[in-house]
């Protein structure tokens, strides 16, 4: 069977590795298409030589440059939309069409080229002149970043063109791409077009490279080596924890996107006035791409009435009808169904699904658990297991102080959320409630699912530990997601000729 | 002996712990004032709470209250001057004129007044609002923030005065100060000020607070609390690196300024032509405040030629013949004294001091030593030991490309200096080296020594691990360095009445 190249120092290569591995169609479970390489040090050790080169070549050139090869690789994305959307729809089982074609393949192109006007207008930077101190800053390259992208989004998250690619580019690195095997077909198209672009636009050959996989121990040592200056990752929180420790350990900055569960509270009045509409709403958020969002609303916490068993009915109705489609992998699957164990085995109550869905592939049956406010506040570590898949956990309440315990108790969130009605009552209740809820997570919604992510300047993709890494940092919002990739750089008594352009006066 | 209580809650209170310490006059070697006490857990506890709820009542402020406490506090500092003047010479051996009485108390106020600007304007929280996706953002305080001074400013970098102080509370947190145990009393005095421009200011009585000391392992303790948001640190390496893997640990942001040797590159006809020059600015910038001071020029790379014996001989002339105060402390004393016989025991030559100065107290000579380009880049981590205080390592050169291996050598530092004339030759030289350095450096110097660190909105006290923790992020310069303590907020679809007021449109 074929076996893929890696891309290194711009050229196709064979791996100097013997391992392997296939994607898995996760409709029908069966591998398909090449063999990829798991990558071995010698050809982590070439990246990181070419990374290094290509730094050095790039490392002054204006932001108008990095503009012109964002701008020529979204081109270059646009012309292959078709075959894109169709790889990764069978690598990933996410739908061709809206979601691939017409929804994620957009919005990476559109991200790509947020980050080269970024670039290009290099306000991102925050150039500061002291004329009378002689004295300058700004922010800077800070040289190789290697990306890690998730299984979810094999487009707008990728680590050869998603949003951490694209700000560590727009920020003038170079970038590492480590694609994600569960779509490494999808991330070779990705970067025969990232290679097509940066050879038009002159760059220096080791800017843009690809490797699929390596062991865990040699991504550790990846992190550590001295070539590389800062890591983009979007992953799983196990491990992102790994990588987060190697990189703290050499001091090296890491934007990690690591787990949220998205707490949704409910207040009585606005379950009573608008139930069904809920229904719908929570139902489309929970379920979207099989649920398999970062912003997934996987704990929604509901006010003590009568009001709410109905709505719960409702739900599980909806639920229990819904046909989800496949989770991205078998391993996705597989801790999906124990984690449903995990909640089951301390207490909480499945109201529907629960199982593997008929059929092959790794589809799950949607599925809705419950516990008291009182389970909750007595294990809430137990409770805040995240589910990563079309699931929720729901927790009633007998009295709403309750629902501000269990606020307290939240671990850091990318999301929370408040749906309450427009009366005295609420807003009172939503003032001692908000100020808890609001240090907990990085983006405050009011009766709205979270799921939907805008690429905007306003966009707080980020959150308290373990949401991320750090709390003053977005994974999505250019041009704050840019100055991740950067270092702060003064210049004192700098003569004029010896001056970056964006710092002469 | 009386025993200063501990500032809790905005009371002074007797610490519940029965472990004392006494500060030491560095002039005379002798204990001075009152016993302080060593914290227990206990105070710790205390404090934490005291902090929490402070925070709760301050969370949402506007940042015109936290501007009213800071320059009240500036006012207080200033009506007190002469007797903090005196207290911290007595405590540090600093010059009370000029240094502390009219250089460091009128930096530290210009910082908090500084500081109140920021919080009046609120501009440092670059608020952002989309109004088409009904997005809004802004940075926001995180919650109680930990000061730790370090010994050699003891206003300026004092935990309960300093920059991070001040940045702290512009933010808008509650700061909990750990005093520098070498000037306790200079903390004590300064905390009173504090309390009172909080009082006068109404401010809750948990909002600042002090403590002089802690046993290690509580302070680890104190770190990982979850009711503790954010750690400031300026210090010594081995405590700090301590700090940073505990902060790391539960994901909590700390701001640490570590080390740095600060190396100064000469070229070859800037030597030739302001030798003198170079001579009367080195031994000022290398001596001043007996060398302790994070810039201290703790390594000179030297050019090739004859000139350069001739130069160091001149130097050797004026170390031998300067008289410095003090060291800070006995401690400090002794670990200048075990650095200094490491280099030697590792090959450096020894030109002039290297041992304990006579009399009583702690001063030290005033120390070069030597050791050729080859002996550096055949082992450079040793020889990038930083020696605290009033000495100096030279590295003379071969040939000029050494130099650009040293740089490559070189850990991350605060600055880096870089000494030319006005010529091609040297032009081009600068233009190979400073990309080697330029990214090793947070503050790049021209014909400067790097011991001034003007509070501007330009300066860089900051760079790449270990001279920090983080290379994006600067101790001293505002707003950027008021930016640290705090959380990326993001709103979406919140309605007018519940937001921020920076965020109403």
């Amino acid at each position: 069977m074929a076996t893929a190249n890696i891309l290194v120092n711009g050229s196709w290569v064979p791996s100097k590795s013997e391992e392997r591995f296939q994607a898995v169609n996760p409709a029908t479970g069966e591998a398909i298409g090449m063999e990829y390489p798991v990558s071995q040090w010698e050809d982590l050790d070439a990246v990181l030589n070419a990374a290094q080169a290509a730094d050095e070549i790039v490392r002054d050139w204006p932001g108008s440059r990095f503009a012109q090869f964002l701008e020529a690789y979204a081109d270059e994305i646009e012309v292959n939309a078709d075959e894109l959307a169709e790889v990764a729809h069978q690598e990933t089982a996410l739908p061709h069409l809206p979601r691939l074609r017409n929804g994620e393949i957009p919005r990476t192109t559109g991200q790509l080229r947020q980050a080269a006007d970024a670039a290009r207008s290099g306000d991102w930077a925050s150039p500061v002149i002291d004329e009378e101190n002689n004295l300058r800053s700004m922010l800077r390259s800070i040289g190789p970043v290697i990306v890690f992208g998730p299984n979810n989004f094999p487009f707008a998250f990728n680590g050869i063109s998603g949003g951490d690619f694209a700000a560590a580019v727009a920020a003038g690195n170079p970038v590492i791409a480590k694609g994600h095997p569960s779509h490494p077909e999808t991330t070779r198209l990705l970067a025969e077009a990232a290679l097509k672009a940066a050879q038009a636009t002159d760059f220096p050959p080791g800017f843009v490279q690809l490797v699929y996989r390596m062991p865990a121990d040699l991504g550790i040592r990846l992190i550590k080596d001295p070539r590389l200056a800062a890591v983009g990752y979007t992953g799983g929180l196990n491990a992102g924890l790994k990588i987060k420790a190697a990189a703290d350990e050499v001091g090296k900055p890491a934007y990690l996107e690591l787990s949220s569960i998205n707490p949704v509270f409910v207040l009585p009045s606005y379950l009573s006035e608008k139930a069904d509409d809920l229904v719908d709403e929570f139902t489309g958020s929970c379920l979207m791409g099989s649920g398999q969002f970062c912003t997934n609303p996987g704990l929604v916490i509901l006010p003590p009435g009568e009001e709410t068993a109905t709505w719960i009915g409702k739900l599980q109705q909806k639920f229990s009808e819904s046909n989800c489609a496949p989770l991205l992998s078998g391993s996705g699957q597989k801790s999906f169904l124990e984690n449903v164990k995990y909640l089951t085995e301390n207490g909480a109550q499945l109201l529907t699904g629960g199982e593997a869905a008929d059929g092959p592939g790794f589809a799950v049956q949607s599925t809705l658990l419950q516990v008291s406010a009182e389970q909750f506040l007595n294990s809430p570590e137990t409770f805040q297991r995240e589910v990563f898949g079309n699931g929720s956990l729901l927790v009633t309440t007998s009295n709403l102080d309750q629902m501000i315990e269990i606020a307290r108790t939240l671990e850091g969130q990318l999301t929370g959320t408040v749906y309450l009605s427009q009366c005295d009552e609420e807003d009172a209740f939503y003032s001692k409630l908000e100020p808890v809820l609001r240090r907990k997570v990085g983006r405050l919604l009011n009766n709205k699912m979270p799921t939907g992510v805008a690429v905007s300047p306003a966009m707080n993709h980020g959150g308290p530990f373990p949401a991320t890494g750090h709390p003053g940092f977005t994974a999505v919002g250019i041009p704050a997601s840019v100055r991740r990739f950067a270092m702060l750089q003064s210049y004192d008594n700098i003569p004029t000729s010896r001056l970056p352009e964006a710092l002469k006066s």
